[in-house]
């Protein structure tokens, strides 16, 4: 994702910063471990894709302060009473962790890590405003793409979100996120430049107003792109557009409608069509279509090929935000283990470092496992695997296509009832017993200690 | 907002591209002018407070295809039958137009352009998608932003959303909207760095986890930043976490409550803090909060100073997207000028240039006039103010601080029916006769030529 934003240092939130100062200043350098997982997944969701660890590993990679950035941060008044020596403790530091991750494409579930951190103290603090934003943000969209895709019911889906997403840069990784979930194309055209996504497009009003009349406008655009033009038919009205279009005796490639109902629309514009011989001519539905739009217009046989989705997939407009966190769950210090949690009301979570299995039976995932991280459990899969080691990576990078391979089997594995687009079943995730035992001895120990 | 993204000319949609290649190829070279317009507010807004608009014109003056950019999309599969021409066209192309827009800060609603380009057709359409993407998620947050402060009714709110916007650049694009629109700091330093804007951080729970005991988390804490250590106390239990830091005989300048019951911890903690004489301690609360949680606090007396809100502001949770539009409203070529609209359905728009005039009376916002660009209106104010001429600024920069004193003005201004957080009244937009008089020659010119 290089080349999208600066990946300043300063990408952060204050608090990492001066907590960060704090840890140098009282010379905190155990080191610790952190796990990044949603706490529970958003009412309209009963899986997520996991996305954003390309992002996540470049910007490790990358990490470091400019000095422009250290004068910016001395200068600030919060810090003038932290020592000089931290502002040469910030010009050397590079992130020099150990992490683990669950492979981008994978299907997750509320609790289970994506993310495991080890690294001293303060590198680990520094990454966590980066590493939730990105992978929060591909992981909603990855999943949104995923149900839209699935509604699609094996028509084409096409991302067409760029004007829509929360700028430019969340435009590109949303265009991204949405090829992994199973989008088949983007109109993002700097996405396809970075990613190698195919591109999909078709014309917009100002084109056919461009013209003196509607019918020189499809002429003019079938003569530049004799292949590809794809008639945006509903400027004046959708059926008169269709007939304009169909008495060319040209070949078309396709048609786009934008507005009115487009399940009607649609059989009308397709009559039209094969009356005059454009049986292979395809049939481009857009304008604000989500998942259960267009479920309804798969169920009612709508003679649709491809839709086009904005908004709904690079907003993921019905639950925009995941409650990702970023927790400490170990710390050590010249060999000395402490596992971490916390307490307070709704809040706990599960110390220690740890791994998720994954059960299959008949092809199809059965359950998952939450244990400690040296447990093992033969015929299940491990789904953490060490990807970066002393701020080095140790593994390939994944190709895209790969990537949304994984994507596509993981969804086939998953069984239906989990995935319908409404009220989907809850997948069972387990905790070993040695987790939950840690659990209560860490809660013991620190309430035995106050 | 250089910096944040590459700037590269290829952030469009493929169809503005493709376009693109289709004018030059049917040399097109007709003048038009664009206008970018909401359709209609999100049911739960009743105002919008425009934002983006230094965004837009960075990228304008800006606006250039590299070398690298062109090849590839001389390369492109659908570009293979476009002529040569066209690509060294790309490599000259700069953007040359005016622009009239209306200044950030300013309240605007439904129909009413915040912006207006007239360039030669092909400059025009390809920056639509940069702008509406811009222009959209900032005016997004900024509304927000001031539906957040008013509900807080005086007290500050503080912007916490790096984590939970979508990628970090929406976080600073984020940063600075909700500043713009009232929100007093924010945690992003990266935002405060490039924009000046105040920060404000806290600690995190990983803080008070990484020392032996949460009270030496405390006493590091405020070792480190006597004056502006701000205690998080919730990581094990609110009331004694409240009670451990009441009795360090310390001075303290702040506590955060992150979890629970605000109204009954915060009543608690004040009660606390008071008895040990920590009348000056404030009281940040944070967790999922949005302006209607917050205006229950209010209203219930919650002994809370500073309010921290993440995900609701920077992700405009309740109304992600903006049904935001760029339309072409006017062509002219060698002197002969055409009025553009479209009339599929529910998606017509009036067409030529326009301007919007404000009345008000007593200091209040009374009513909004939509008119012929030429039109003047003497004792109302126009909105809409010429900032950029052939491709140049023709107006200074508005800073940071007067951007977000108009906002403050505006809202002022704007009564308090159409600013209630539910059910707000519809504030009164109309369309002066002559504009009204052109749609309908339009329509009848449209439909007489068919």
């Amino acid at each position: 994702m290089t080349g999208i934003e600066t990946g300043s240092a300063l990408l952060t939130d204050l608090y990492e910063l001066t907590m960060a100062a704090g840890y140098f200043e009282r010379r905190l350098t155990c080191r610790a471990t952190f796990e990044l997982f949603v706490r529970a997944l958003p009412s309209q969701r009963g899986f997520l894709v996991a996305c954003g660890l390309e992002s996540a590993l470049a910007y490790l990679e990358n990490l470091r302060f400019t000095e422009h950035e250290i004068a910016f941060l001395r200068e600030y008044p919060v810090f003038r009473t932290v020592s000089s020596g931290f502002f040469d403790f910030l010009r050397e530091l590079r992130f020099t962790g150990d992490v683990s991750a669950i492979p981008e494409g994978t299907i997750v579930f509320a609790e289970e890590p994506l993310l495991q951190v080890t690294a001293p103290i303060t590198e680990a603090q520094i990454v966590e405003t980066y590493l939730l934003s990105v992978l929060s943000f591909e992981t909603l969209v990855a999943t949104k793409s995923a149900r839209v895709v699935r509604a699609a019911a094996g028509k084409d889906v096409l991302e067409f979100g760029a004007r829509r997403a929360h700028g430019p840069a969340a435009g590109i990784r949303a265009a991204r996120a949405a090829y992994v979930g199973g989008c088949h194309a983007t109109s993002n055209v700097l996405a396809g430049s970075l990613f190698g996504i195919p591109l999909a497009g078709t014309a917009a009003h100002s084109w056919t107003q461009a013209f003196p009349s509607e019918r020189e406008s499809f002429v003019a655009l079938l003569d530049c792109f004799p292949d590809s033009a794809i008639l945006l038919i509903d400027t004046y009205d959708t059926v008169s557009g269709a007939e304009t279009a169909a008495v060319l005796n040209r070949k078309i490639s396709g048609v786009r409608l934008d507005s009115g109902d487009l399940l009607q629309k649609s059989r009308e514009v397709r009559q039209i069509l094969d009356r005059h011989g454009h049986r292979e001519t395809r049939i481009i539905a857009s304008g604000d279509l989500d998942e259960f739009r267009i479920a309804e217009l798969v169920a009612t046989g709508a003679p649709i090929d491809s839709f086009g989705v904005g908004t709904e997939i690079v907003t993921s407009r019905d639950a925009p935000a995941l409650g990702m966190v970023y927790k400490l769950v170990e710390s050590e210090e010249a060999g000395r283990v402490e596992y971490k949690t916390k307490f307070s009301e709704e809040k706990s979570y599960s110390p220690g470092p740890k791994q998720i299995f994954r059960f299959a039976s008949g092809g199809h995932f059965h359950h998952d496992l939450i244990t400690r991280a040296e447990e093992s459990c033969p015929g299940a899969e491990p789904l953490l695997e060490a990807v970066m080691r002393q701020g080095q990576r140790i593994t390939a990078h994944s190709s895209l296509e790969a990537v949304r391979a994984r994507a596509r089997e993981n969804v086939k594995c998953l069984p239906d009832e989990y995935q319908t687009l409404e009220n989907a079943a809850h997948y069972p995730v387990q905790k070993s017993e040695a987790l939950q035992r840690l659990w209560e001895e860490t809660r013991v120990r620190h309430f035995a200690e106050k």
